[in-house]
């Protein structure tokens, strides 16, 4: 069946006009004015901006993680994102410290394949870098279309590689064409203060972000830096947060190196005041933990100077009954915020709608670059002649109020609940087909497909 | 008339597809696989990159200047930049010290109109800020369209402001949503050294170059950058050369700011070693001079890093006689070289055709960015429906060399004599008419239009 | 007539240690334990440390500045220096526009000489140079001893010279072995915030802080600096106040560069809550103004981090008569406020006292580092054999407070009136006499020597 | 027996003058023109330069390491140190991992005690801190008189602690007053580097330098200078060696930050040309090794910048032999080189003979920065009436050359086999007693006491 998207105002990262979109066989075909296809479904898109589906590249669906797992699964969290106007996420492939990558990824597969319902694709975690795994890694580049590997610089003794792995891991992926992404804190001094606070008898969650000052992710974050220039390998920071992280990245642009780098969006809204709610702060501990106002002030002139280019979430939703097994130890507290259904609508409220980034800017930092930084591009990420249908129609100036009661995410509170909102994900095609309209989910468990992605170069 | 360009590579900022395009009008309507129109004119895109037409947005042409003109005038000029596949240039309106900007305006608006072949708006260099030209900025951005206002931080009793006047002006540019653009370099300090050099009889073109250290040009670059920050107007640096310079706009990153930055294609691709000629070096006599190797290096990569917005020009061309007015005293050589025609060659071929830059890079320097930027988007600089079909096809495969007995410029010698390059424009359409087939210019003098443009935020 | 001084504990730059002290002929001839000169005058020193006498390198005595007189002359203000322990100051010779440095230097003379209670140096403040005012440096450095030459980036039209002089000079000063400072602040920025803030009718002492912000030091001393480094010239920063013009010395260092700075004791201690007093605030103002409390810390962090070199006064005292030529009109406000008498004991209050600093760093930066940077070394700024007995003997514990009633300075108000102060000046010796005793003043009127002052390398 | 020095030139890292000098039951008791002691021993100074003992804070004197020990004892080094000037030294303790700080100090005592022919002290290396060690940091700086604490970043499983012991440690230091000093490299990556190249057959000298590359240390200089920011503990970098370390150090500034940095005099005045040449490269084989021109460069800056603070030798000589350990395997070299005996003539002849520091500045870095660092000021480091008459003669024009064959270390190579020096020690006093005159030395093993050493609080 084709389709003809009527009369909307499309927005890609680039450009910003008024026109029709015919979809047919899954892509979009043809984008003109006054088009017409006398067989095509016809959505009218007046009044409102056509998208290019959401891109989230940082999310954990039914993840094993602190003696539990996370509450959306690969179907429920999908959904929602779909609901949310994400089209595709990145969901995340944890080795396990003394098995191979393969396992990890047949375990994985096992949980999506089958049940998402949004389009997904896999970063592969190496916690446990040896020879072995450096046998793997050509493989999952260009067998499995697995292009960027994921790194802990903490959680000791479960995720954690230290820098000779890591240096070693840089030197073999950048020899096939992948990327190394890193979760940027020092893990020692974080495991240091955690512990120290824990002998004190200071168990709240106020102490969980105590235990991660700014300088333990400024100092992770210019570690990975320096050796990402060292070995001349592509590096992504994920879930930056800082002003002290993001000016190691400004450092390094001295010597003429390109670091990608990644907010999310709690990271831009939020700020370290949740930690003074008592046990209620358990719902944002989430590593790193929020930070100040004038790191978010940071994170936003980064997205403008173009040094921060993509805004995800971390989406590791936990129900509250799973977040009160750290009722009285922090560090049981699983750490994780439920977003992935928000970030397009607050990322465009707060940052469209308040004029701090552009509509354009807007796709890019939410859509295209995730696809392109991390080879689905141009398949996915953009609104063009061959790319996947994959859309949003989004209303700019609905309002609307986020409360747990009526998301999707297979979670009990939301992170957000009462934040207004101005826009609103009116319709989401995925492929071609209509996923989401008037609030509805119209596409089954298992519509999603696994996205196989290509090498990249480090430039985009 | 339609066009109809059939099968080729569409590249715009941000997409890469194939595609068919029509326009219509002068505009593009539709672009889709496989398109027909009956009645259309159809041009064979097989093989062919189709990008948008290339913006040179630093450009002089019939400049009064040094006691002579820039030898390529409107007409030629635009005609040579057609040849070269950039659609619209913007030439700067100078104001004479102690006259009005609208003087200046009428002055040049005489040379220009009627005339100019390729389309082109002006910069307003305001050379004498006081209350008179104050009150003019407001008219000029909102009657006239002329939204950026160049300053000089060099050439006093000629061009130069104060930062007193710098000051005011930003202040009163900012409140009118224009930007202020500069050339930044320390006036004081060159004139000194010109006037050492020539005292101690050192006449040769080496001591132009030597008269410009790279402080010159990073003391100025930060000047200008603090009181952008300072008084909180959009601010852009033209032809930035060197890595003092930009690493002044890096550090002024640390404190959540933002400055334009344009390099010009010289800056890229040649270097000091050019001064050691003997007078034959009066050919690349300009301001700021060539620099070194280290220097290329850092504005590639600050391309890359999204530091470097915009590869322009600074198309001044003299003929070798008025080049000749400085054979016993650099400091009357007249400034400047010619480029306005290679400039989109030479940066495909050396950027994309030797991996430095990405496809989409390329088009983002040349042709979006200085669209947006300059407020002339969505019209100008990008293939999109609505926008003008400024359009380029391009072969990046075929190769030829430069030569001044093939160029287009009124000039009598080439900059870049000799260069093989990769890459070559076959066909431009401006506003939807075929200016350049198969080497020859196809519109008359006088079918270029003066663009308006419009505010700009500083976001894009 | 010799002296002993027993059982003191002695304090120079480097050494702390218990001793007694034989002057013969006005200098140090014998330091040891238990010495004995039978015919010796004894000064008990027991209890007391013992310093070199204080040297105070800015300040400026019966100066004719805005159309007026700063209201201490060579003889009250050396006077009162004395008091405070500070045995030597240097002053500031201002060349007229138009005129030379020897009228300039016989004009200071004539004041000076013969009326100075203290010993005194010159710096010679350049403000026109040019081919005569060259060919008088070199004769100032080694006739005259005047080996600094002070420099003005702010008041034009009076004392302000462009960076085309700046270049000038530096290269001929650094030919001789003499050293360049500077008045580091963006004159032109100044100047255009002033006149907008009386246009504006804003008229208070409130305004001329808000005309001088940070940016205007921070890019001055920037500026200064890059020239210094680009002529090799060395360089010294007088006055400066602020966290954004030392990041400019700190960022320096990186290109191996030493620039050294002075600040004074106001800026370290008052901030600008003092301009919100209505017109009483003109007591404190002076240029640059006071700063913030962040600024206060970053000054105590770079004196321990040796990059703030000096702390001065900027001595410039006005009666409130004078200050109130400003009454209607901030920029009539004659800029300064008096301290020579008060810096020794505030920064021994507040620095050592409060353990900001070691008691070696406060003789370091109060007497040995003006006596070495500025070429009186060895015979100032310390306490060694050979060299002049100008010798404190001050009492670490006695309190007592700053009150205008009871200073020796020619001002009828204090700028600390109140402040208590912890530690005070018992006994000064000037080359070997005991010029202050008791609080009484026993050396006369034209006691005060100039002193010649060496070459420096820039090397200390 | 009473000591009288007479007619030298007296310098001090202040001071410099002429005088004479009386030394009394080891200290000095009187300094004065003309002085005269009819019982005392004269030694005449006439044309030489009479300075303190040199203090060498970094030395490893028959150490166990890699599987030998270093050739010097306490007997030998400490003898060849007085040779060359050097009067007090500070050994390193190594606590074994595992074992108590007790422990190793016992061991280190019973191999020094009453063999040192020099005085000296201890540094405590930390190599395993856990609640145990925790208990004796208090015990070693209140009882033992050992304030500081080195750790090592490298080699990971005897020496490097991590970052989290790393922090624990720097809390506790500092609670006692103590100061924390560090090897800071990589470990990881130089182990990655050495284990590389090892497998690909790189084995000789050169890949000992290629695996420890200037980000390694870089990047450890900025993580220590982080956690001692956000510890507050005073921190001491040890054997800095290159551009990338020091400019971590001068980052730290702009956070208000003072950190204390050493170079060895190998850094200054070797490079890593050494390493072509073959095995005999193995000479210099040390950690971390020899950098390039540009680093010795800033090193000389850093000095003169008061970023620097001493010059030490980090000597740790082995016999050839020992050397030969490594014949197949550059990572079996034993790591140093013997300098002991030659840093203060070199430091001399390189540094103020070559104009490249002031003759005080060279007292300052060679004698009195590492006793008022260390905690022995002002007993140690100076030329002050009460110190112990740890005094030098030195000739600064005598010249001579460096020859394994003349030396007086217990090493059969010279490190810098003939290398012509300008300036010589020779007189050598050691608490009042003529150590080493005319090339011999007059005092026995077991001169040499132990230095208990003070809190220091972080401000000299």
């Amino acid at each position: 069946m084709q389709l003809l998207i009527k009369n909307g105002r499309i927005i890609t990262a680039t450009d910003d006009y008024y026109g029709d979109i015919i979809v047919s066989a899954g892509q979009v075909t043809a984008i003109g004015r006054k088009l017409s296809v006398p067989s095509a479904k016809v959505i009218d898109a007046e009044g409102l901006l056509v998208m290019p589906g959401g891109i989230d590249p940082h999310v954990h669906l039914d993840m094993p993680f602190m003696g539990t797992f996370s509450s959306d699964t690969h179907e429920t969290g999908t959904r929602a994102a779909l609901h949310g106007g994400t089209t595709t996420v990145i969901d995340f492939v944890l080795q396990q410290q003394g098995h191979s990558l393969r396992e990890a990824l047949d375990e994985w597969n096992e949980r999506a394949y089958g049940t998402a319902v949004g389009d997904y694709s896999f970063h592969m975690a190496v916690t446990d870098f040896n020879a072995n795994t450096k046998a793997e890694i050509r493989t999952m580049i260009e067998q499995e279309g697995i292009t960027s590997f994921k790194t802990f610089m903490a959680y000791k003794g479960a995720l954690m590689i230290d820098d000779r792995q890591m240096t070693g891991l840089m030197q073999e992926v950048k020899q096939h064409g992948g990327m190394v992404t890193v979760h940027a804190t020092n893990g020692d001094v974080i495991d240091y203060l955690v512990a120290k606070h824990l002998a004190e008898g200071k168990t709240t969650p106020l102490y969980h972000y105590l235990s991660q000052p700014e300088v333990t992710e400024a100092e992770a974050a210019a570690r990975f830096t320096d050796l990402a220039n060292y070995t001349g390998c592509p590096g992504y920071i994920v879930h930056l947060t800082c002003e002290g992280a993001l000016n190691a990245v400004r450092n390094a642009t001295r010597r003429n190196q390109k670091v990608f780098v990644e907010t999310c969006i709690q990271y831009l809204l939020l700020d370290a005041s949740k930690y003074d709610k008592g046990f209620e702060s358990a719902k944002w501990v989430m590593s790193p933990p929020l930070r100040e106002a004038k790191d978010q002030e940071t994170l936003w002139a980064g997205i403008n100077q173009n040094l921060v280019n993509i805004v995800a979430t971390d989406h590791c939703p936990f129900m509250w009954q799973q977040k009160l097994m750290g009722e009285h130890d922090f560090s049981k507290i699983p750490n994780g915020h439920p977003a992935i259904e928000n970030r397009m609508e607050l990322l465009f409220s707060e940052g469209v709608n308040k004029n701090r980034i552009s509509l354009n800017k807007f796709v890019e930092v939410a859509c295209t670059n995730p696809a392109k930084i991390f080879g689905m591009f141009p398949r996915k990420g953009t609104i063009a002649i061959g790319s996947d249908a994959d859309i949003i129609l989004f209303d700019p100036n609905e309002k609307h109020t986020i409360a747990a009661a009526t998301h999707h995410m297979n979670v009990d509170y939301s992170a957000y609940e009462g934040w207004e909102v101005t826009g609103k994900v009116k319709t989401v095609l995925l492929r071609g087909e209509i996923a989401i309209d008037k609030g509805e989910c119209l596409v089954p468990r298992g519509y999603g497909q696994f996205i196989k992605r290509n090498k990249v170069n480090g430039k985009i």
